[in-house]
């Protein structure tokens, strides 16, 4: 903090908390947090749509990105970069396979002052420039699996209300793309980075998911299955955390992916893919953030324990070498930890900067926790405070960063436990969304039109249907009926409005 | 390595060595090593400029990265990310200080199937929307300095010939961009940059660079100074590695950034800002590889040590196990290994393929190394080969990355040495670079006219003036006159070739 000491207080010209209410006006809540815990501004005139992500914002992503990245590398995914741009014509081959993207594509036309021969796309995401490359890459059973990934931007130029790391016209995520000698091979890929994203939520962002399936037909186009992990927003709306699609052999096919087998035989890979985006902080400040301002579990925060100091001008010495031995232990057992001895502000200044930006632990050091050596702990989601014993601080202020993931885990589990309701007719389905969001769980006979019919009265759909092996109206042996049109319910489907 | 053993022998399309010479067809043959060594792809037709980064190639970019951005966060520098667009309007407003980039620039006219009212720029750069966010960020004196880098991609529309690496239409870069109180904080930033590059490819890259500044008329537009590092090619020519600028008031006047000082007087920052691309990977490829192909230093080596056993059908299992134990412990000691036992390859030509991949190291092991409790040791830069202990075998490989980082720091060093010759006179600069490429330090007055001359005749340019401090001839006592015009000498330039 050293650069930021000085003999001035200066005033902000912003107001440092948060004015809207979580709970009564979660969207103008949600943008004020944002901004006031400098996570990212939006983008200026003529750039609607886009933002700009600050450093505060940024160090989520970047921490998100280690905690996955590592996973895939441990999984046998490589990184690689494919070009920004997409010409028009790749497009518009991937046609044959998929609706495409082009409604919300933007288009590069001039490169200097020269118009191009062929307009090329910002990429709204690459399978049509990478699979004709994995195409190439695979010759033989022994090119694979064959697995790529990058992390990059994509824009889609949707004309929706900005709403920053939710919906904007830019954003980053991975996008990872593979190949496989068999449906075996595909599908344990499908599942591999579906467990990882669930993963990224329970184990890093502290925050419980449901995972299934979409229904056939709100699958990803081209795709055998696409298989989701959902988060539940305080909202009551559910946010699609990640998805992981089985290609099957369609995109083989359309691009020619063939491998000779051991027996010398040509055979049409069968693929995957699969993207998590920057949506996943918006999900994260969303859920556990308060009137207060951003709640961060200790796994994703840059900074873990703010250390104040409290003192009169005779206790500064001893109270300011105090706090800096604790603060050395706890960075070198690799706490990231942040000593706050500005002498420009006062500790209930601190306090609220501190609570605002998100920090799981606070440290309170005064005269008293010195003389009795002892530090002050202080949990943010929650306030709880307790003093504990100078020695062992590390260890101990581990277990504490351990408590705080758990309480934030805790309550999210809890409200979404609350928050998946059962209905047997499209009134119920109707009548309990309405009523309090959520999920209502309800049999289902797979047919879109019933799924239409609760869509058009209340804009939910169904986000999820649980894994045939997780769902016991699988198969025919159950006297269920849809609860929209009485034919046999052959899934459980789960409708909620959405992101 | 299990995912690609199989019973099967199959044949490669390509063949596996390189056919040119780097001695005598130098562009050939570095286009060679990167297509051979698996390091990236021409993009397709309609996307010419652009390249597809393979894994092997992005892994060196990932490690660059790595060791950079540690650096950059070690000396107080926050990564942020700011919009892939930036509206026409702002780079118009840049053109009040600087010439700015249109010529080159890729421009988006239509969002989906709506033209947009204005223009957007693909940034070939971002300081025309940095620049004012970091006006915004900056109130007091409190909030200097402001450090804020991006890790992106960025796209100049130049209709050159493309080499990967060293020339394509989008590139992979970092920019940082600081504001600070004053000329010496400014002066500091830029100077703590330049350190970090040359450290980037002195201690990184195996590869000694000259540092200085560019001359005033060959500055980043609107700079007061532009410093650089400067790598020697194996074919003479000089390569930028890496800019670092110091802006003055400049951009801090045309983008208004102001701050309260501790009078609470209003005061213009001083402003900094330097990038590092990924030609210092097109620099890496060019100075070390040779023609067996490609060679990495162990420091940037996705793979530090390939270990190759060698067996007959009846000493498998020992060799196997023997070499497997060797890989677990250089694996737990944090050495990247690779334990190469694909039965369908054969030991020469595993020898050949990690030899063109770069692998610096390679252990071999067969039946005699089993019984004599040792390792075979070859260095890639130079096939030296020797026995080692098996005991102690972490400690040892350590040494050996050690000597192998070495041989190629002097080898690059030696190289250097030999090709800075000095000149006197016009004709002798001119003959000197024709006939031997390399760096020609010669006494000059200051003026681009002399420069001129030479890049009329000849195509070399000033690539670098030494700082003033490490330039005997800066000042006025001493009799040098310009090796050009015969006016008084004020500066030594090195005059070269340049990509
Ligand atoms: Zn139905
Ligand atoms: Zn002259």
């Amino acid at each position: 903090m050293s650069e930021h000491e000085s003999a001035d207080s200066g005033d902000d010209d912003q107001e440092l908390g948060i004015t809207k209410s979580k709970e009564y006006e979660t969207g103008e809540w949600y943008a004020e947090v944002v901004k006031k815990a400098g996570l990212a501004n939006y983008a200026p005139e003529g750039m609607s749509g886009f933002i700009i992500t600050r450093p505060r914002g940024y160090a989520l992503w970047e921490r998100l990105q280690g905690f996955l990245d590592a996973k895939f590398k441990d999984t046998g995914v490589q990184n690689a970069y494919f070009p920004l741009f997409i010409p028009e014509s790749y497009l518009e081959a991937e046609k044959d396979i998929v609706e495409g993207f082009d409604p919300e594509v933007a288009w590069v036309t001039h490169g200097g002052h020269d118009e191009l021969e062929e307009r090329l796309a910002v990429r709204p995401t690459s399978e049509s420039i990478i699979t004709p490359y994995i195409s190439q890459w695979v010759r033989s059973h022994r090119d694979l699996p064959l697995r790529v990934n990058q992390w990059c931007s994509v824009v889609r130029w949707e004309a929706t209300e900005t709403k920053p790391f939710f919906r904007t016209k830019e954003f980053l995520w991975q996008e990872g793309h593979t190949a496989h000698a068999d449906r075996d091979g595909a599908w344990d890929e499908t599942m591999t980075r579906l467990d990882q994203y669930e993963s990224v939520y329970e184990d890093f962002l502290a925050i419980p998911v449901l995972r299934g399936q979409k229904p056939d037909h709100d699958k990803f186009p081209g795709a055998d299955t696409t298989t989701t992990v959902e988060a539940l927003m305080p909202d009551g709306k559910s946010v699609q955390g990640g998805t992981s699609h089985y290609l099957g052999t369609s995109f083989a096919e359309a691009f020619d992916i063939t491998y000779s087998d051991e027996d010398e035989a040509e055979r049409h890979a069968h693929t995957t893919s699969w993207g998590l985006s920057w949506r996943a902080l918006g999900a994260l400040i969303m859920t556990h953030s308060d009137d207060q301002g951003l709640v961060l579990p200790p796994t994703v925060a840059p900074t873990q324990v703010a250390i104040v100091p409290i003192w009169q001008e005779d206790t500064k010495d001893e109270v300011l070498g105090y706090a800096e031995g604790v603060a050395e232990e706890l960075e070198e057992a690799g706490i990231r930890v942040e000593l706050d001895d500005r002498d420009t502000r006062n500790p209930g200044f601190k306090f609220n900067e501190h609570e605002l930006n998100g920090i799981p632990v606070r440290f309170e050091i005064g005269p008293y926790e010195v003389e009795d050596d002892e530090v002050t702990v202080v949990h943010r989601p929650d306030g709880e405070q307790s003093t504990v014993d100078r020695e062992g601080i590390a260890e101990t202020t581990r277990e504490h960063l351990d408590e705080v993931y758990a309480k934030l885990y805790a309550a999210a589990e809890e409200n979404l436990e609350g928050e998946v309701r059962e209905a047997d007719s499209r009134d119920e389905i109707l009548g309990t969304i309405g009523q309090h969001g959520g999920y209502v769980k309800a049999p289902w006979c797979g047919d879109e039109e019933c799924e239409d019919e609760i869509k058009d009265q209340i804009a939910a759909e169904i986000v999820m249907v649980p894994f045939e092996e997780d769902d016991d109206r699988h198969g025919t042996d159950h006297d269920d009926t849809c609860a929209v049109c009485d034919d046999d319910a052959t899934r459980t489907a789960y409708f909620a409005k959405s992101y």
